[in-house]
């Protein structure tokens, strides 16, 4: 097996012992690259020289977590100091930005290697990028962290950052049957992305396996990462939320979630069916007068400068129409509904919902629908895609755990039995 | 009187009549600059050039707003896409962003002529500019937004944006003798602020006017803004607090904050004396660590490139003992405090509160204490400080009115019923 099939935690420890230098990592993650781009298109830029000198140089160190020498991929909303950094748009054509995000330099910190930049979604809304599903490359990969979701998936890179405002981790990283997490609200700092939506912009994280996105969490956000283990699950306490889109989902995607809900139980799990509070009736519009404010704000240069070249310019000329006071009370329905689910979640550790309404959707003209996601985004609430599921087509579909705000690690250790108990 | 002591009221009313044009008032201004910098120093960046060409072109056009052809400073914490950003700090000597935050955009749409740059603290945080008092250039004009609050009141300009992450905005405003607002988190879009604690930083005004301020904020929140007035205030509910930084207010602050909540239930408001629930006793620490939190990260990069040209280095090193689960755990406080004081403003209309401990303080080492602003700050409430007191050096003192989040213009209008009750 090449190295770029290895989890972080296989790489990790061998790196730290020796045995695979992190120059050995990259060019095995580099040669696939080398292989498969052509088809699958998940990279804004990439260069393989800069990516194996950044490797020599950790090579040269001791291991500053272990997180050291692992390639990862960075997805292009997310500013880096020495690699262009387009949004997706070209009013950003080889834009450089003056500083690392923050997230970007708390990796090198960790003595990770920044592989290259992946392909987003147009200011990581709707307008899809170049990247094909690598599973099957007539369907689309999902979006907006469509390159970081095919990246890991076509073993690329073993890890990659992506940011999520509606679906934009969870969703690509079920279509491309891989984990995404996106954590609670701010947990990642969110310094250097370019905002979209303030209120939910929020940084994920990619991998092939829940211990790989829990690990590489863990060196983000604490300072004892090296020891981290997940906490130890038994019945876990799981609410299974059909949620008010359930008739979005396809048949394939009912069908599965309902055996899951079975499934769980049976190995152990208190499966009990939950509905959210009545209040939860606004919230879909609340959300999306929340979003609409401040998106079309957040573009605001943009718009003012080069508003030709927006795909997405009419949609945010639509949004104008939200006013002021429909914001602030919108603002306060989602506050209480933040309030109300943390209510709901004292008798449940995890939520399992369905993580896109089916299989990634052919062709490359969209990015999918975001609705069994952006709930949970505007919410704040942790939530963990795990790929359990097989669609009719063949393509994988995911499985999403939501915890409380806060309960990352619960909710991450929940999915990692969930997955056990499905897979 | 030269058109540089207008208010913007007037200004515009004599811009939209031709009687005044957008180049008389930039001269005006800059010839204040000319003669008032040297002791001053309000400016980072100023070039009178592009000030007078901004105006002309502002000139030729219809008006587009009530803001058409007034010239706004600008915090050095907020990007310009046409004049140097440098945050306060020498890692950024001489850097041009690629785009304009969004506030500036918009300013900028609505025919604003942007003056220029003025000086922050590092950061936006507690290491001074070169900024003086203009009432006194032997004392600190307040921080972190010294020089939008220096150029507003030495009458360099009758409109400058700030920012408030404790106490930056309303704090500098009440030590130079200004109106201070800063409104509900998030009102104004800070994409493009530089950030320091993104669950606290809010873009503010700052005028000689609350009407002015008032002005300013309808033409960047709402697209009526032509025909805006305040709501009409008939013996407002105001709720006298005194906070639990009270020992911390001088003997003529506290003084003068008794006299005034006489003095406005002599006006005709309904005052009465008000305290927080118990919950916020542990307020307090939960927003230190909130912000310790993610101002630590939020530097990520210049720490881990450029450490030692930080002044605040050693601050940003022990917020680095907070850990993830602390960060949590405070959210949760704040959230829950901010949903008591809704509570408590089912009651009132707005609180009364003092703007700072006292006076200016002598000297150019410290930018004041920022105790009586921060609570309201992280609380997300829309606060407003109206320059109605003397102190004892014979500098002036504000009161500060606070109202619930989203009531931005009902407070601007207590604060305004409030002045003129107590000017």
């Amino acid at each position: 097996m090449t190295t770029n099939r290895y989890s972080i935690t296989e790489a990790a420890a061998l790196i730290a012992s020796g045995k695979v230098t992190a120059v050995r990592l990259a060019e095995d993650c580099l040669a696939r690259v080398a292989v498969r781009e052509e088809a699958v298109h998940a990279w804004a830029y990439i260069d393989p020289q800069q990516v194996l000198a950044d490797a020599r140089a950790r090579d040269a160190e001791s291991p500053r977590s272990p997180l050291h020498g692992i390639p990862v991929a960075i997805k292009d909303i997310i500013d880096t100091d020495d690699m262009p950094t387009e949004y997706g748009s070209p009013i950003y054509a080889g834009y450089r930005p003056r500083a690392d995000a923050a997230c970007v330099a708390l990796l090198r910190n960790a003595g990770a290697v920044i592989m290259g930049k992946t392909v987003t979604a147009e200011f990581a809304m709707s307008h899809p990028g170049k990247t094909c599903n690598p599973l099957d490359t007539a369907h689309t990969p999902g979006g907006s962290s469509s390159g970081s979701a095919a990246a890991v998936a076509d073993h690329m890179a073993p890890l990659a950052l992506g940011t999520q405002t509606g679906g934009s981790v969870l969703r690509p990283a079920a279509f491309c049957g891989i984990v995404g997490f996106k954590p609670t609200f701010d947990a990642i700092n969110p310094v250097g992305v370019k905002p979209n939506t303030k209120s939910y912009d929020t940084v994920g994280l990619m991998g092939r396996s829940v211990g790989d996105v829990a690990l590489a969490f863990a060196v983000m956000t604490r300072s004892d990462a090296a020891a981290f283990a997940l906490p130890p699950i038994d019945k876990p306490r799981i609410g299974f939320y059909r949620t008010l889109s359930w008739a979005k989902a396809d048949a394939a995607t009912q069908a599965a979630l309902e055996d899951a809900a079975s499934r769980l139980a049976a190995a152990g799990a208190r499966v009990t069916e939950v509905t959210l509070p009545a209040k939860f009736s606004e919230f879909a519009d609340a959300r999306n007068k929340v979003g609409h404010y401040e998106t079309s704000r957040a573009l605001a240069w943009e718009r003012r400068n080069f508003e030709e070249q927006i795909a997405v310019r009419e949609k945010l000329r639509r949004a104008d129409a939200v006013t002021f006071e429909q914001y602030m009370a919108a603002q306060k329905v989602l506050d209480e509904c933040r309030r109300l689910v943390d209510v709901t979640f004292a008798d449940f550790d995890v939520l399992l919902v369905p993580s896109a309404p089916g299989e990634a959707p052919r062709g490359l003209t969209t990015t999918g629908d975001a609705t069994f996601n952006q709930t949970w985004t505007a919410l704040h609430t942790p939530a963990v895609t795990v790929p359990v599921f097989k669609g009719p087509a063949g393509l994988p579909m995911g499985a999403q755990f939501v915890g409380p705000r806060g309960s990352d690690y619960l909710t991450l250790a929940c999915a990692e039995w969930g997955f056990r108990a499905l897979a």
